[in-house]
């Protein structure tokens, strides 16, 4: 994962605009913790249905994209001539304001695609506890958020489904690293010097905003404000766009432009600061080790680079894997899963040959279609493509096979675990906004009713992160490559006496001894001359100087045959946030029963469906008791999760309930399964038909459904259907 | 899990005497960060084989026995006769001086049964990468482990088929709450308080030390001292005994007694501190919620009580469970997985009806015998019982059918996973090491080189938990029961008038009101007389003082039917220590081959190896990978996890490192293979036998062989045996 997660409302301007719209529901008692408290919010959905536009929109939209495609090529042309960054970010900023009035064209000439009503979708979660503000019985904490019986079994498939899909099937290596880490490691890798964000304080009660979030929402109510001239709603808007790319000094000056004050008490507000994002603590009793939770977890793996070498007997490519928690001490923590301050990632670090970053699985996802949004055409004021991941790689577009290839099985493992397609896309990083270790970085975003979010990204992370590692502890973390052929070379080489840097130095012999050995061969051609003329040499290490004298070491100088050479891994990383591909997926799936308001339900694939199926006795009666634990038994010796449902109330009412949980199937037993021979209906939860099955059939019939060896329309023609309308009175709760 | 852990090396003494023998061996090319350093460290174990003790022996022990069961009576005596808490403490520690004598006595006598060499085990850990230190290239945080690919898939097959035995086939509600908890929840929970260890620090380094280990280590020292008398020692024994008992000032006093210094300065130490055991960090930006990483993961199903019950629509029984990770800031950790700063826990909260503890499937595990050592045996000086726990719930020995289930279900468990039946005992807390909440208490201890160790806490928590909860928060944390019939009660009942309370107590009203309600029928008739005498009444909330005066509160009295009653849920807890079982898998599964020291394997159950099986082709000849392929290919569509190993080596050798990360089975590609029918060699890792099995049906055979669907000895009827003899040259590592 990034350093930083770009600013998610970013993108949002794309492709949505929200449209509240409230109206009156039986559905209001909800717990107000977190989400809306208004029982409605509709959002209206514009999908991008690839470049499938109508001429006469096109017609109104082509001055706009040329004004887009002219400042692209003018940012183009400054950079190939090597302007000043200044002169650069103006010209990116400008851009950007291009491509916003292109975009909100574009939305106001479609038609929207679909509603979205997130109030609905928030309370059925809530009421059915599939996930809920943490420690909310003592006020809740924001940003935290507690996975109940539903929520965890679906994280749990979702895990389970991942490590099948990559781990198992690319033969990837697991690991489990802490998540207390030492503060030298978050160092090295950046984290303590740079993952932070600016916040205002109140300065009277101390409450602190995000800066950006600050700024947005204060200049957003201008806009909004009738009595604002249009010139001011235009240089707001300005602002908005370019607000990732000031500096502090530029938005502390916005504030006070336009004399922000504290959005809650109307108190003055302190200068900027920098708000490190990481949790610290501190290690063992002494109080001197400083430590952190872990911002992300692909640390973790780089630390333990050597032994996952060695596991892989030396050699190149190996991929690793780690699934857990991290933690970001988010400002002010919103939206729901997807800024939170403690979430699940699922991460993989596949270390290649820099030299060579094809991959041997690619040609089997080369004709794979993608939603494509590249930086050229977020440049040129272009859309999205459809195109494939091999011509994608073949023109350059994606930079290598191996990118590709992750790229492709991301694809596919979104797809399978029911993210929407249409509401799917790659958005490559553009220059200016890649992590500065990146050279290639594409997020694939899921469209939600917070905008386009980023889901999981896949960057091209070069050799920076062992690299630097390296250079810190002073352990080789390199690969040793076969030669074609052995090659002899000249060296110089300095070896430190050991026993007198050890006498004179004490502490520091040691990496007085590793910046020896470390010099460049022209930096050892300085040193032999120097202590031949001066008979000393000066090295700085840590800050100190340390003067060198002739009998402190040795030089060995000659031929030698090498047969191998030393490559730094360059590393490829796909990395998911959990918590938001869920959020993601919740949205995807939630339903409307037609025609009933109140019958809300989740048709979540049974791959990851939290149970696959529910047991209901017709009543509560004795009599089904027998079967009822039968089936139970025969589901378990499958293993396959489910729930006995034995409570009063209709089963269409029954129905209902198992619905919102998302159980994709339903087995009743009624009257008829007491004869023989014993059948019982077997009910699909989004088309409620249902089917008569034996019930020595129906454990393997789900469990084969579950699986995705039998369709469901396979068991339509297989079993007899049963008809029988199921009850559309509104269910009580 | 109990609020704290009990000294791990309690009860080490009962069974385990450590003598070290150090030999020489190849095998020494191995980090030192953790473990020995030492090639060679036997331990001698002492397995207790229930009382089928020697006549002689017994002859021997009888008068021991007899001191021992003496002072238990005389414990008892003390307690039935409500004597002082001293007195009662005093004779305890005589009590455990007297079992100590008796089970010294008791090992002196028994032949060793096994000898283990534990480094030896952790040099084979450590190469292979099952786990290591974390950070170790940064050098290393002592307390926090890295799991490496092995030691990783090994925990995720126990957490998946725990997942499985417990909450699939219990059909409980899994969930997974929040790492970071604010201090108010941890406040009610106790542990802000009270999960502290004393520690000491170096008066000039400031180095600290946990201040029992370091005086028991002292102690030791003087012990083994040839110059110390035998009075002296006696009285060091004596104190080591008592250790656990001894409060800060005792404690404070044998440091100065025996002038105990730093052991690595010999500087003098600091008067004891207590050190809570929570890693503290500061919650959002502002740094005014102050939070801590959970010790347990109990305390988020704890809050979460409300979502559940209704999530199981308000019925009881029903059991919630986490897995998930925890931390305890350990004043200096050691004995490898055993004590260490992060671990993983999986704890099951089973609520039930405090006036029936009976469980619905307790029928099925009535016969099952277990190891049993209650506290009313360790009193008595007797040893542990093989029971069934049918008896052990009839008798009363354990206290409940819920209490007694589990149990049942943890020791199958443990069992199906690989734990030795012979090194696995249950030990009853005795009353004055039971957490003050609990009423009945039971440790899964595994036999290790270290000692029992506690692996899975089973205990009957009653109503504490819920109970503080709903006292702090004053959320309702409680289940309506039906009455039998329905019940009229005469209330008193005092409306709190809110506009009024409102107006007068401002932001306390809430907690006023609150607390009117929550009056006992008693106070309420005070409140009444008072009122109507003197015209106000006073309440303490929050250590403030409002009074209450006539126009606040209507006062409502007359019959009502009560229909329900509320009662507080007792709760049952299961707690396992994923890594400490996985430590006692590693001790218990440890394997040498006979004659052949260096070949060291694991011979861990296929149901939790990390790896099902091994693909080997001969050699790295092309002609073999087109099979090598297709059986990789068939093992993936059933979801074998396996390894393709062509690396250059013997057959022997690559078995050999296979063996040495307990893969069960090796599937190898040879020349026969070629020939048409296709066949491969199936290999076990433990009896290094082998068989010829059609390619066709290979992946099915490994699949059902690692599902326990069949069992090698069925193989070895339906498939022919193929003679090979197994290189038995020294490999090479």
């Amino acid at each position: 994962m990034c350093l930083r997660v770009t600013n998610l409302y970013k993108n949002s301007c794309y492709s949505i605009i929200t449209k509240k719209i409230y109206t009156s529901s039986i559905l209001s008692k909800v717990n107000p913790n977190w989400g809306s408290t208004k029982p409605h919010r509709r959002v209206k959905l514009y999908y991008k249905l690839n470049a499938m536009t109508d001429p006469v929109v096109e017609k109104a939209l082509a001055p706009l994209r040329t004004s887009v495609k002219e400042q692209g090529d003018f940012v183009r042309q400054l950079k190939a001539t090597g302007a000043p960054v200044l002169d650069i970010q103006k010209a990116v900023a400008e851009l950007k304001l291009k491509k916003k009035l292109l975009d909100d064209k574009e939305l106001e000439l479609m038609p929207a695609t679909a509603y979205f009503d997130r109030a609905k979708m928030e309370n059925l979660l809530k009421r059915r506890f599939f996930y809920h503000q943490s420690f909310s019985i003592y006020g809740g904490i924001s940003g935290q958020y507690d996975f109940g019986p539903m929520g965890c079994a679906l994280e749990t498939n979702l895990l389970n489904l991942w490590r099948k899909f990559f781990i198992l099937e690319e033969q990837m290596f697991e690991v489990r690293c802490s998540i207390l880490t030492p503060e030298s490691v978050l160092k090295t890798s950046g984290h303590v010097e740079r993952f932070a964000d600016l916040m205002v304080k109140d300065s009277k009660t101390g409450e602190c905003f995000r800066l950006d979030h600050l700024i947005k929402s204060h200049l957003e109510k201008v806009i909004f404000d009738k009595k604002t001239s249009e010139e001011k709603r235009k240089e707001c808007e300005n602002i908005i766009i370019k607000l990732d790319g000031f500096n502090k000094k530029e938005l502390e000056e916005i504030i006070i432009k336009y004399d922000i004050k504290s959005p809650i008490t109307g108190n003055i507000l302190t200068e900027p600061i920098e708000f490190n994002l990481m949790f610290a603590t501190q290690i063992g009793p002494a109080g001197n080790i400083k430590g952190y939770l872990r911002p992300e977890t692909a640390q973790g793996i780089f630390v333990n680079f050597q032994g996952l070498l060695e596991f892989n007997q030396g050699k190149l490519p190996f991929a690793a894997a780690q699934i857990g928690s991290s933690f970001r001490n988010e400002i002010s923590p919103r939206s729901g899963l997807i800024r939170v301050r403690e979430f699940v990632m699922a991460e993989i670090e596949h270390f290649c040959d820099p030299s060579d970053k094809s991959h041997a699985k690619f040609s089997s996802v080369t004709d794979l279609e993608l939603t494509l949004y590249s930086a050229c055409n977020q440049m040129d004021g272009k859309t999205t493509e459809r195109i494939t991941i091999g011509e994608a790689v073949k023109s350059g577009m994606v930079a290598n096979e191996t990118l590709g290839y992750f790229m492709a099985r991301i694809y596919k493992f979104l797809k399978l675990i029911g993210i929407d397609d249409k509401r799917l896309r790659f958005r490559q990083h553009m220059s200016n906004e890649m992590a500065h270790y990146a050279c290639d970085c594409w997020d694939a975003e899921c469209l939600t009713s917070f905008g386009w979010i980023e889901c999981v990204g896949c960057a091209d992370r070069s050799a920076y992160d062992l690299t630097q590692h390296a250079k810190v502890t002073g352990v080789r973390l390199v690969v040793e490559k076969r030669l074609p052929e052995p090659t002899v070379v000249d060296i110089t080489e300095i070896i430190p006496i050991k026993s007198i840097i050890g006498k004179e130095f004490k502490q520091k012999a040691n990496i007085v001894c590793q910046e020896l050995k470390n010099l460049s061969p022209s930096e050892v051609l300085t040193l032999q001359k120097q202590i031949n003329e001066e008979g000393k040499y000066l090295i700085n290490v840590d800050k100190e100087k340390f003067t060198i004298t002739k009998d402190m070491i040795q030089i060995k100088s000659g031929p030698e045959t090498r047969y191998v050479e030393e490559i730094i891994p360059n590393v490829i990383e796909p990395s998911f946030g959990i918590g938001r591909i869920m959020y993601a997926l919740f949205e995807h799936s939630f339903q409307i029963r037609e025609g009933e308001e109140t019958r809300t339900y989740f048709s979540l694939s049974p791959i990851v469906a939290p149970l696959k199926c529910v047991v209901l006795p017709l009543s509560s009666k004795e009599e089904f008791m027998p079967l009822v634990k039968q089936i139970s038994s025969d589901l378990l010796k499958l293993a396959v999760s489910h729930k006995i449902d034995d409570s009063a109330g209709s089963i269409g009412k029954r129905y209902t309930r198992s619905d919102e949980i998302a159980v994709p199937f339903g087995i009743t037993i009624d009257f008829d399964s007491l004869k023989e021979p014993h059948t019982v209906t077997l009910r699909e939860r989004d088309s409620t038909k249902q089917l008569r099955i034996p019930v020595s059939e129906i454990a393997s019939t789900v469990q084969e459904l579950t699986d995705g060896l039998l369709t469901w329309q396979q068991a339509t023609e297989k079993y007899p259907v049963f008809e029988q309308q199921e009850s559309t009175k509104l269910p009580e709760f």
